[in-house]
């Protein structure tokens, strides 16, 4: 019997029935009506979904933990107007076996809309574009050095961005409205870039990142803003000749990009590019939750559920 | 004998001397090391230069006050490393009289550095661009009604664009800076350039302009967030077909535009458009105040004196 | 076998025993000691109680859902120290055939202690006291035109009078206090008359009220204190030569009664009127939520559990 | 030559001259156009003036000092459109001489517009109205025991009702508010009555007050809302069988009536009675200040300053 | 056969089994999948735990109720890498028959580590060694008036030091760093002492402890500080010719030491004592909490979870 | 004749009369009413004075300059009960002749009261108590490599310890007391005697200080907190060895000293040691704010004027 491969979970619907990889993300088995029953929550590269196992519960019970990739065959199904799985067979991924079937981790872990590669010439050309010599060789120097980190980290824990390659995303489309705002005010194009490009480098040291994310203990007792300002001075020190005006002028747009002491930064913006730096990634960041916010809302009101980081609903549109 | 003419503020020198025409905004009469003195602050359409009287005192002293337009002789004089106007003649404009020689009341008051014109065109053609027929019309009819106030009003008593015309070049860069956004993000552009246009439209009754900027009976009961969302509804209802849900989003781009209630908006931005002209306004007023601190600053050092509004000092430059 | 009617929730005890008609706020199935059992929440004009259906489970499950009148068979019973029913029979109403037994939608819903015959014949009594006659016309105008929603709304959604007519007897009391407080304060009574009576008229607009209360896309997006200015001033276009001073009294007394722009308003009080009514709106408020508070809590101790709205615990008295 | 009298100061105008008994809060000696001149600020009853010695200076500059009640002979002038006082003859008072012309010190100091006696007769009948009567003992304790005190005492240094019997005005109107307000919230009017009298009783040891108003080392280490409720305990304490929870009722209401921790009361209100009279106490202390305000400006629009404490300007009417 | 103990709680492990008195703090039957278990959690005076009852559900469910002490015959268990007990026998404690074996409430109870005995006579000298003989004395009255409350009172309810004699080990420590920067800071070191004796004095009445902690009404209504102030206050009018002022220097520091408003003191430090005193104190309590915090923990990481209180997680060590 | 030396400026009274040298730090020709006079203050070690030309003004007018150290004749005055110095003769120092008759620039500076060997000494002998190799050798290297400056750095620029050596003064200041704390509660305090020498050197690179203090551009822009972790980092790299979660620990400490993210730390506290360090930090600060301020005050009363930055009066004492 020819197996049918499940759509990604975006793509899912009723009708939908097959096989597939994912990760599991939650586990929990409780009581129900007629027994106890598995409820789960599966993770692909395009979404989330929760799944039940209602048959079979003693059997796979011991088949999986939260935590792992699993192979599961399930089928569609609405509950209170929500989609579902209900999983009718369910273990954990034997990756040497299951990889001749398709089996990729990346494609089981929640990611970037964007392809990698795609966003990796996008980087290798902006950096090209820039016509300071000392600050392109800065930021060469910084992404060579961590190109396998910056291929796959998220851009956050949970706030926003928070998924494969979040962070290579985030940084290109803040390079984007930057360059814009750079010819709208006449400010140093080649600085923001800079600054769009380095300003969150330092969670490279703050969030460990596998299957899940995770803070350091540097990232903590030290935080990205300090851990990614040490990082810039490195690398710069390294580069030949590398002004040190030019450099305190990097230093202060990574030190400054939250904006304002209360949310972290030591000093606050004093320069128009340190303004505008911050501003974008502060709006990025916002218009990011808030997509984020509506594409997960499952009510049928036209607005979303309260929203506590924006402490306020959102409306979902006409 | 043949009168030379002043060049406009920004260009004099210590060397400058000559005639011009000015606005007195202040004038006060101060006891100096050889009896009292006249000191006086002149504006044009470039800047603000203070000047002063030292001889002849008494017979100028009743020939101008505080608040008209006067003609000025002088000549450049650096003072504690300062440029400063020694007055030789002082007067209030006849403008009859003067007119023949040159007045112009425009040229005399505090301006955008863009020309009127040249704005006005590039607002008519941001309206023509404008792809939803009814965002369209309800743009012309709000901008042909007020075309008189839009041509020269400030965009501000004090804060930021507190100048002739400073409303126009407002709007205007705003309109350009969210037009990239919404490329970049995907969001509704015709939306986005109606918040740009008419945010602040509330202005026109919020403020009394002439001379000098202040607030109206309406302006302070009310305030121009209110009054520009009523604007809007009213304009709107003129509109044939005008639909209601449309209406919604544009007012709530006007009243969500402060941001966040703090600052007096009555509600938050709920949608993607709400949070870029929030963020658009915000980063304009911010970027014009911080030049315009940059510029006005006199002191020796490189950072510019503490700035009350932004709670810091600003870095002038390398 | 003639049928015992149950008294209202709040003189139910545990003796009660008998039939009713409730709405139905909430139902869970729920696991228990012998078997599943169903917990809802019934409420009717006089308050709301918790109930659960023990015997008959299978049979009753599907008979009703939350948000529906029912008819309910029940008793009284003691649980740790709560009164609670025990329902023996449960259904949803049939409308044509239960109101011949006595059914009647707004029996079922929460409401104001007081009747509403009785506060719409106050609210007609104050709007004939007022002295100036373009302040009347436009009360009378305003209240003719929403008697229907005026007779039923609540003040709100969940803080304060958030039940049956709440609206009404919110007004009504503010009306009250602000004219004892024109007399103390020598201010103009009819002005605030007009601002208690049109303060929140905004929230007709703001909220959906049917069984339950919710928020329209107007309420979210534009708020209700910006639709009740605009209602107001509408209102007045239609009355002869109302002064426009007068008017933009009354939309500032709607505009600033939050007191404080953090609270929504989008301007502060800058009059003695508004000054008086902001605090007397808030004081009502406040009065009804510790009311409420005192009479829902069900502890043993002198005080309430903590408010997380007033963030304080309240003292029940001696 | 028989001498005329000047008017009271509310009542002095452009064509006032004679002769006058003031205090005098405030004296600069200034250089001017033709030599020195003396700049004074005067106080009377009824409120305060400028006025200044230009014939003279030498002569009359060592014969008055600050904070001493002095006989002034002068004339009214228009100056910048405000009224000032010129000063032919100026000298510090000589008490046993002038009392003979009807110099009276009480007439000297800034003072409640109502009579003093019109308010402890009011006083004396509101404590009778008390019913409870271990209430009432307390309230005529307190009230006899400082009698001398409460005939003369402000309400506050500067913020409001800042003069002489201003205590009095103060609770006196609280105690017409609250009892308002007790009505029409079914709370208890006795227990309010005793807030509204007592709540401030802790200012007579907090202030100093002669001629001036200070500060004592009590009024600043303990604060009057500690000294009040101390001094309440005491009272009490004579009151044979005072019952402990009432005594713990009225402490309730003297530490939380500044309404919130914030504002230095050490705990927030948590009865009906305790929110009514410290909404009671705010609304009187800022009425009293927006009256002032608007009395006390001189500007020629229909707005007041910038009030730093209100933070707002304010309308001053039609 | 004979019974073996249980150890303290500290310093159970897996390995443990025996007989043990402890308090229930809590109680909870749950549905499990073998059918329901009973889930309680234990404390005596060195810690909690959590335990289950499996085996023998009925027969134990009415045994025994939160809030009682039992007797458990029990053994270790380690779940999910955590301790917890697996209870075979629960009943509550039969005081007079079970002191025979060893039972005693204050081993029951969660207790400071500190001796109380060893405190007391910490304290006796502490208050010997005050310089000054009306400090001492008061000290001396305060002291002995209260020593049974205070060989057994908590620090307070839930925050900090909230464990028997929790109120002593407190003090005692402030005491002792406030006696070392006396000497660091040449401050008035029986002042200090004072401040640290007496400043939470209030608690003995804001505090209502038994075998829990709760709040009296007086403590609530009026609250500790000012209880506390009022006491002082009280003892020292009993010390023959205690200096006025000395006693309003004692009053400002039990009154300012939350350290501001905001916390609910009713002044703020005004003198060096009394910063140094609120600096301590908040100092020992944050201590108190971050040690608890981290003891408690029993997380895999470095980190704790979220501290909701001091709103960080803390660094649990190397 | 021979010439009597004035005293230091803190023991200058009513009778001191002769020659000494100062720092001028300010300057002002005002009119007075016999002609001009100047204002200047001037400046030595142990603190300033006010002081006045009243005769010879035109000839002594040119000879100093605010900033410069000047050679004076004077004799002490009271005016308005504070004493200052009239100036009989004043001119700029001209060192090498003036070197000669005593003048030392470092006598003329406002500086600690303590010696800076005795400070000096006190470091070594602190550094060399450090158990714990790697904390001493890097106490070393950064004490060794800026002696220079730490012998003479001021804390701040205008806030606490705003003199010649007040650096010094502060980290021995807290050293110490976190010693006392760290025996107190058991914290490490090899770390935390880390922490109070190294918790603001990056001051060094922050402000500018000769004659008078000011903030470089590395100051402004990247802040005295991440110089200084940044300094601790580069030093640590010299020592052979160090441990990483050594130096994360010390980071941990400089950054956090501030004690929250609103203060300008980019990470709280997270340990014992972060706690301590940054109490004993803000305390010290504190008190030396509070002492300064009793003793510059020089009001009459009990209490000093409004301090700004503590936002309180203080009270001077008994």
């Amino acid at each position: 019997m020819s197996v049918i491969t499940l759509p990604p979970i975006r793509q899912l619907d009723a009708e939908s029935a097959g096989v597939g990889f994912f990760l599991c993300t939650q586990k929990d088995v409780r009581p129900g009506r007629n027994g106890e029953f598995i409820a789960v929550t599966l993770q692909d590269a395009s979404g989330r979904i929760a799944a039940k196992v209602f048959d079979g519960v003693d059997r796979m019970r011991g088949e999986f933990e939260a935590g792992e990739f699993v192979k599961v065959r399930a089928r569609g199904n609405l509950y209170n107007d929500r989609l579902q799985l209900i999983i009718e067979n369910i273990r954990r991924v034997h990756p040497e076996q299951d990889r001749k079937e398709g089996f990729r981790e990346e494609d089981c872990v929640l990611s970037s809309a964007r392809p990698v590669d795609e966003m990796w010439q996008e980087l290798s050309e902006l950096i090209a574009s820039v016509g300071d010599g000392y600050i392109r060789q800065l930021l060469e120097r910084v992404i060579c050095a961590n190109e396998k980190q910056l291929r796959v980290w998220p851009a956050a824990q949970t706030l926003h961005h928070a998924y494969r390659a979040g962070f290579l995303e985030h940084v290109l489309q803040i390079a984007r409205v930057v360059s814009w705002l750079a010819e709208g005010y006449g400010a140093n194009r080649d600085l923001l870039v800079a600054g769009a490009l380095l300003h969150d480098i330092g969670k490279l040291q703050e969030l460990d990142y596998g299957v899940a994310t995770s803070y350091s203990r540097e990232g903590r007792l030290i935080g990205h803003i300090t851990l990614g300002a040490q990082l810039v001075r490195e690398a710069a020190s390294a580069v030949d000749g590398f002004p040190p005006p030019l450099l305190t002028e990097i230093e202060h747009l990574v030190l400054s990009h939250h904006g304002c002491l209360e949310f972290g930064s030591p000093v606050a913006p004093m320069t128009v590019e340190a303004f505008v730096l911050s501003f974008a990634d502060d709006l990025d960041a916002k218009i990011n939750m808030v997509r984020q916010a509506i594409r997960d809302d499952n009510g049928d009101g036209e607005f979303t559920a309260y929203h506590n980081r924006l402490e306020r609903v959102l409306w979902k549109g006409r």
